[in-house]
């Protein structure tokens, strides 16, 4: 019996049938050259006879039904690999958007807490020849950042490498071999919500002066924004099931964006992007605010770490959240990208000379509604102190391939929460920026839709700085 | 807004995660012979179409979070049927195998509370060129029995019927117009636990004479057993996810055997053909206790409904609980047939000029544990009252087309409970008895060996009497 942290078992207490609280991958293929007609049964046979399973993926929660029992984390010793380890196949006529469809579905029901809380399934039936993988695994147990590393850790940039084993297997040089690795670089949206709760207890431990300097750098990112956050349809109570759209787009033309403007960073092409495109979407269903959207950034920060050493418990590297002024309310990309970009430096600087325990207080100010709003009920009378989750995951540059299939991309599901409907989770692999959306199905219809208006506002962007 | 009855909020505040409330049902169609390539996806794109729902379809829990909220019914005026209606496709190479693995996983999810409680998805991908229906509806909605009502009336018997709607849609000639029909004949297993929980509410109405008729009548039905029900693997703590294995056989067979012993009915023949799967299933399993399991069958009763008029709410037709000595101890199929007959015989009489009211709640008594069992920890303290519940619920006698395609075939899921951990329930179609066995997938390992031991129970049932 090993007793879990806290911030692990707070994902598994806080976790409803409105809240799953894991994240996934969605990734896609493509076949071998030499592969059969029977590649992808094939393929499925041998993974679910890849019974030697790590440690990670062996445990689940010691009594799954009562409260006390989600605190200690027991090993499954009758792994049922077939329960885990799935085969699904698409419609005809074995389009993306069927491909998003299950995807969709699959991310929205519950992990069954009698068993390790992982999931894979393996999917045929594309048209284009390709298959997919759809990984699931439970916050408790990896985050965004961590689960990305485990499975490019299952890769490789071999092409002619065979013999390889899945992600839930040890493998000989194992990258990963930390239950939970932090992260080095990058930031996940969750190590936020999970700094936020380890934050409520070390807070506690932290000295006036300290507490002053958090709140003084609260304020002064509050007044950085200068307006009050809107309240947006994205703001709403959320159900269980969810919408996932994805799609990504060449980084020669977010590059091309980035050259126009001196001293912009690929995110804050990114984000103008984002920007753009929430604005169309917002317009269309008539739900645009007055007041600019604000969107929670997590950012890898390079902190000061030589100052009192005895609060440097983060290791010299920490998540900051900044909020970002998403200028909706102008029609001009021009300006709005200045203004996103202002709004970023001017975040970071907040942030400047801070111990990354200061700077996870202070990031844990936004994201504290987050806690607050799981609690059923408590969601009308907590205003949002952001509009939308945009989280930028650093991935793999070079191809990889699994067992000769190379991957041709590779997209983040990740978790809405109550009064946060809609997440965007962006990484990078092999010359494209890949978008990932996950929304509730009900209070972000037509999810699909914001693909569009992200190429169409990655386009105005390119005609209006002439990149 | 709609108060909900006591018996049905039951089942809603009784769910969770390993106890999902929803009935389901798989049907095989036979495509008509002027399908083209595109049948499924038109049949799909019409039914999602098909936008005129029929009130029950409509309502949800009015405040799906909160247990007070879910005491009254509300109406979705934004229905999202495209949810609600779903296509999905078997992986190759799309034998019954993997509809029943896919059937099995759809079961053991949850619906959502947030929306109508049903789901419907069309399956193609099946080898022989069928396809596949799956419906789920939740108990607080419509019981086994009165599902199977709803989805008969959306069928027609003649081939040459098109234009026809699905079950959701009202229709002309409608013969579920109640929000729940009463069941004409037949048993439906949940009607049970149902009727257990409305027990508890008649039976402190009922008078002390009444009490004590029930009590003996309790006392003769436990003292024809004639010893203590065993605890099996059975009756375990279950977990969320469910497995699923159904298989037809010719009546002309049930009836051959019935035939060979006089004053048999074909409920004998099929619970003969159960425990002599159930004995081959444990004894693989090196899991087969000394003393014989205990069946739990709902049946239809007669009952004198002359007598004491202010007790029969429940009209002239009442459903009792019996308890079956499924003799599982013996190894010889004659002797094991003549013991259940023998068994239901006694089990029936014991019933015999009882007041429905006094039926329900002579019922209510082995279903008590059941009700009980929802308490998380209950189990460790209640003794099974029976190992297995096995019902019959009439089906069809003619083939039924929807929209010129044949249905094949009809079965049954139900739900396992805690304590509980596998469920069969047998319906008759078109000539053939159809079997559906619901499992916890954890605690009923290879649960599909049962079809293979139901075929060799019922040939050795068949050698045995020269039927």
């Amino acid at each position: 019996m090993a007793l879990m942290p806290v911030t692990d078992s707070l994902f598994l207490l806080a976790e409803s049938r409105e809240h799953p609280m894991h994240v996934g991958g969605l990734q896609l293929f493509e076949k071998p050259e030499d592969a059969g007609p029977d590649y992808i049964s094939e393929m499925h046979r041998t993974l679910v006879r890849t019974t030697d399973v790590r440690p990670l993926f062996r445990r689940r929660p010691m009594n799954p039904v009562s409260s006390i029992g989600q605190l200690a984390w027991t090993n499954d010793n009758d792994l049922d690999l077939e329960y885990h380890v799935r085969l699904s196949a698409l419609p005809t006529p074995g389009r993306v958007r069927e491909l998003l469809e299950l995807t969709s579905r699959l991310h929205g029901t519950l992990l069954d807490r009698h068993r390790p809380l992982w999931e894979f399934t393996l999917i045929e039936g594309l048209q284009d020849g390709r298959f997919a993988t759809y990984s699931k695994v439970h916050h408790s147990l990896l985050d965004g950042v961590s689960a990305l590393r485990v499975l490019q850790g299952s890769l490789s940039e071999d092409p002619a490498e065979r013999d390889m084993r899945p992600l839930w297997s040890p493998r000989v040089r194992d990258n990963v071999s930390n239950l939970r690795p932090e992260p080095e670089a990058g930031a996940s949206p969750l190590q936020g919500l999970r700094d936020a709760a380890r934050a409520v207890w070390d807070i506690a431990a932290l000295g006036p002066t300290a507490l002053k300097v958090i709140n003084d750098a609260f304020r002064e990112q509050a007044a950085g924004l200068a307006f009050k956050v809107p309240k947006t349809m994205f703001n709403a109570a959320i159900t269980g099931a969810r919408r996932f759209a994805a799609q990504g787009w060449p980084l020669e033309r977010i590059k091309g964006v980035r050259k126009a403007v001196s001293g912009a960073t690929l995110n804050d092409v990114m984000l103008a992007m984002c920007a753009g495109a929430l604005r169309r979407y917002l317009i269309e269903l008539d739900a645009l605010p007055d007041k600019p959207l604000v969107a929670a950034v997590p950012m890898s920060l390079r902190t000061d770490s030589a100052r009192g050493s005895s609060e440097s418990t983060l290791g010299g590297n920490a998540i900051g959240i900044i909020l970002c002024n998403l200028a909706t309310d102008t029609d001009d990309p021009v300006t709005r990208f200045a203004e996103i970009r202002e709004s970023m430096q001017r975040g970071k600087k907040v942030y400047h000379g801070m111990t990354p325990l200061q700077i996870t207080a202070l990031s844990a100010i936004p994201m504290a509604p987050l806690a607050i709003s799981m609690i059923p009920g408590a969601l009308r009378v907590t205003p949002p102190s952001f509009n939308v989750m945009i989280s930028n995951v650093p991935g793999p540059h070079n191809p990889l391939y699994f067992n000769g299939a190379r991957m041709s991309g590779i997209y983040p599901l990740s978790i809405p929460y109550e009064g946060q409907a809609l997440n965007i989770t962006v990484t990078s692999y092999a010359g494209n920026l890949q978008f990932g959306l996950t929304g509730c199905r009900r209070s972000v219809p037509h999810l699909q839709r914001l693909l569009t208006h992200l190429e169409d506002s990655l386009a105005e962007l390119e005609k209006a700085l002439g990149a």
